[in-house]
């Protein structure tokens, strides 16, 4: 009655429902609750379209949103990885591959196909749109962290050399977006909310 | 030193972040806790990405996702309002265009303008591309309730002639959608999750 697709693309929105219960480590702004997964895709998704202007080579802002919205839908399986957990490998592990190809394997195949190759392409980080979206993923701890007085860094003791190896993904894509990362990083060591290593 | 535009935008940014704490009535799939507006305009996106092949026209699908990532900032001032509050005026009130203003407002003037439009429009209806995020607005808590056996339909005892006017929507842009949410409504009320009145 309805055309297959339908049907598939349904479980697909149904499943995905549960990225609102993976909780990420950083908190939202001025708060003292953590942000979940959908609330930060979200995030990012309308930082890259007020921000795209500051790219510093034409991007396509279409695929940037899409890798932004199904940039975390991996976690549903194998859970959000903190960003300054050393102990754990961090990005397209066995386990994020194999949730990638249940999660979009719901949908139909070649919705499937694209899907997964745009998130691929967003782990690969070679493309503007990747860098980009990459980008705006370690801008928004970022400003979360200076709006609440130090948040993860004060709670898991990182000091200031690590954040800045981490704020490191800016400069490939928006000179702009690197300094004004780089200042907010040496005016939080000055304010005393992030610790001089 | 930097961009002008750039610190209005990280203002937005920050603003923004609020709509995390706008509590919507409806609750997750499976769930007993309530979505979020943040949540809410995540899945919404993605539903109209995943849904688009569906529209009965061409859609500009970044148009689309566009309307839905911003379409409840208002809800920041404004408070969201519940579908089936018979009270209250729903849509475009003299408080949303007020709430518009000041939110859309924080933005660089050309790009403030952008928003206040692509909102405008949305609240208008006119377009393929407000005619299908307004589908997506309206199938979400549809799909929501039936997979909660009822939710706000047995919590606020919403019966079935309400719900088949709130869901009169899709038809004007997808016949798709339009058969199978109202096969949905029928469906509910023969499983006695949604009151025949
Ligand atoms: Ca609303």
């Amino acid at each position: 009655m309805y055309p297959k697709d339908l049907l598939q693309q349904i479980a697909f929105i149904k499943e995905i429902d549960k990225i609102k219960y993976i909780e990420r480590r950083t908190k939202l702004f001025n708060s003292d609750r953590r942000e979940n997964d959908a609330e930060h895709s979200w995030h990012l998704a309308l930082m890259a379209l007020v921000l795209a202007q500051h790219a510093n080579e034409p991007i396509d802002i279409l695929k940037v949103i899409k890798m932004l919205l199904i940039h975390d839908l991996v976690e549903i399986d194998a859970g959000d990885t903190f960003l300054f957990d050393t102990t754990k490998n961090h990005d397209n592990t066995e386990e994020e591959r194999t949730a990638a190809a249940r999660i979009f394997g719901l949908l139909p195949e070649k919705q499937a196909e694209e899907f997964k190759a745009i998130w691929e392409e967003f782990e690969a980080r070679q493309t503007a749109e990747a860098k980009f979206a990459r980008s705006m993923d370690r801008l928004e701890p970022l400003l979360q962290n200076v709006s609440n007085k130090g948040g993860t860094w004060q709670e898991f003791n990182v000091g200031y050399s690590q954040v800045l190896q981490k704020q490191n993904v800016h400069e490939a894509i928006s000179t702009t977006i690197d300094h004004y990362a780089k200042e907010l990083i040496q005016q939080s060591v000055e304010a005393g909310i992030l610790r001089k290593d």
